[in-house]
């Protein structure tokens, strides 16, 4: 269910593998891009490499910072980055961010942040790095949890067909059902909403789980949520 | 895969609403269920009931720690009790299980068990609720987790086909196959290895993330993993 | 540094050993106390138990709710009740607490809530006890955490001296301050600033681990934050 | 009670703040210090500063791994690093870690560590830092916890008197005797046991606890344990 004038999109940590996957699944529904790095040749760099990918996709590259101006208040910002960075890149994001800028956030606190097992996570305070995320983010800026158990490898991979469900936490049901209709732009991939942000917790640990189950049978496993009616968003 | 002659299996806490379903969902496979309940007229009645919807299956009644014994050393126990039981059950268990009797956990440390939000969870300090039925299992006694993401409702209406995987964590990988050709003899349902019992915190997180679910979309959904090879098992 | 007409105080569950302890104390420094129980004829009993070793006490009787009317706004709720209990209590008390009270909780989630051991805790999906307080009180009510360390047994032997610390944990300044004043009445005891409510976590826990000391050392031991400046709370 | 002939000692993180300290601390009363630091050339720094500083100390200055291998089975660790780098050093040490060797794991898995706030913890799969390192020694070392709540500036000034408690946990009452039997050698500190190494995760959070307290006062708070008896480890 494409929209006619699709969200211009920052992604923050885009050339991280969740990120570029994103950025080419998306850019290829004609979501303008704007590829957000730590450093900017970075960014140029895997604009670069986003464009041989998808010629007629449209990229922009930036510095983080410089990715969320760019695609104004009516945007949307991804944030993707290592869970060790999620603090520092939120903290460079705070003068960047526009009130009313929907964030999907896509941080995994996985332990190997910290050096421990990629099948184990870490207990964050706040409970989610989502909800570290709705803390640092500027007042009036909308957070939403989407997209941990999406495989990088997958996404990245362009002829590999996605059959999959987008977990999304969120206390505005507004500002989840905007989420999906972004994500859900991407063929194969269905938002199933899954209550308030508290409960990315969970959505976060899934993560960790199919990196389990991917171990165990060399795959790139998803999660698909069984029972449910056909009209998800209405 | 249904073995030529199938598991003597004791259902712990078979008034309930999920080891009910699971009673009458195994008898109706031939596999004879020692009916458990903290009290033996509670667990008469609930044979009663039982052979009632499944005529065709074997049941017997017991107080807990009696089914536990009368399925033998060759049984399998299925823990089925609110999380708020769960720690005085298996202390009652202690002289019934068998060294080398294989125990499938079911429980779920909802925060509801005092008094929390159904969507919430509670945090074992042994990880999770299945490392806290290893930590008090007597020695010998082989504990797997499975079987939280099943609901209830569903499991119990025998009419409802079943389209869903049921995650299975556990550190050994000859006792998870045990428990899967077991919980596989139910049509439409799926095991998954998903690594070592440490992991079964986030599946018994995912009972609390399926009720949000279910609250948004009064549904009965159910989990399933995507993108897995045909033979799960081998 | 008691003030001259000091707050009156309702302790709810004030026939558990903790809240007894701290309505004796309270109550020889000249609070007038309203004793609050689930049962009303339990709340007379201990009253009358109260008044016995606390003859020139002022004791009021009253189930829960009717405690927290009985002392007004202008009073000061003490929490005390089993973890499995207080969000009952706190839904129980949902009419009755007044804008603007102070609410001091006491609670701890001790892991045998749900039948674990004495030296565990449960972890609350809040974060603690006391933000669990302060999600289900009624919006304007102070929420403030204190009194976790101070050994039930130490508090109702009136013989037994006190030389230990209270470790109070609150979003406001000023609510710490007003609970410490009316805590620091009891001779012996010395109210620390731990910050944030979010702290409460910590704080809670150390019960657990006091009751680990006690078994090793039988002993009915406290805490004491050493190398602090005189005044704590000008 | 300085025993006769004392243990040699190898810390490891000796150039941070903490375990700066504790060398500068034990060397004074008669321990051999192994300097342990990622780099050689840095421990060999760490070492001259020492020395300045305790004139009367020995140090010998060693990469980690090789400052473990220098005392020998008889030595004692002590593991004082940040947590982001506690799992990446204990990898290093697998070969030089002798069996029977004691280890006592002063880790704090501050949130810090992954740029949250220093009032606030990161949760542990294992349970606690502690309980991480217990799984990441090789077999046959033995592990307990301790010295987290003593102030690194407070260590560091050898003019500031200390007078405070160490809390000491570890499933091995004659591994924690030894401990305290070291540590105690630092006047004006005192072991107190808390019980088994999985109550680490409370003793751990007490440093953030004290950093809270420590901003409100501008102190250098410290734990004292109270009413307890005169023996704390014969």
């Amino acid at each position: 269910m494409a929209s006619p004038s699709p969200d211009h999109v920052a992604v923050i940590g885009a050339s991280g593998a969740l990120g570029f996957g994103l950025a080419l699944r998306l850019a290829r529904t004609g979501v303008p891009i704007a590829i957000g790095s730590r450093d900017g040749a970075r960014a140029v760099e895997t604009a670069e490499r986003a464009r041989t990918i998808v010629p007629e996709g449209s990229f922009s590259a930036h510095e983080n910072a410089d990715a969320v101006r760019a695609i104004g208040a009516e945007g949307v910002v991804i944030l993707s980055v290592p869970f060790r960075n999620q603090s520092e890149t939120l903290a460079n994001l705070k003068d960047a961010l526009f009130a009313g800028q929907l964030l999907i956030d896509a941080t995994v606190p996985l332990a190997a942040a910290v050096g421990g097992k990629a099948t184990r996570m870490l207990g964050v305070w706040q409970g989610s790095a989502a909800q570290q995320a709705l803390e640092m983010a500027p007042e009036g800026v909308h957070v939403v949890s989407a997209l941990h158990t999406v495989s990088a490898a997958s996404l990245s991979d362009l002829e590999h067909p996605l059959t999959q469900d987008v977990l999304v936490c969120g206390d505005s049901r507004a500002d989840k059902r905007r989420a999906a209709a972004l994500i859900d732009r991407i063929d194969g991939l269905r938002c199933v909403d899954c209550g308030r942000l508290e409960m990315a917790r969970t959505t976060e640990a899934l993560t960790a789980l199919l990196i389990a189950v991917n171990a165990r049978y060399k795959a790139h496993a998803g999660i698909r949520v069984t029972s449910l009616p056909e009209a998800l968003w209405e």
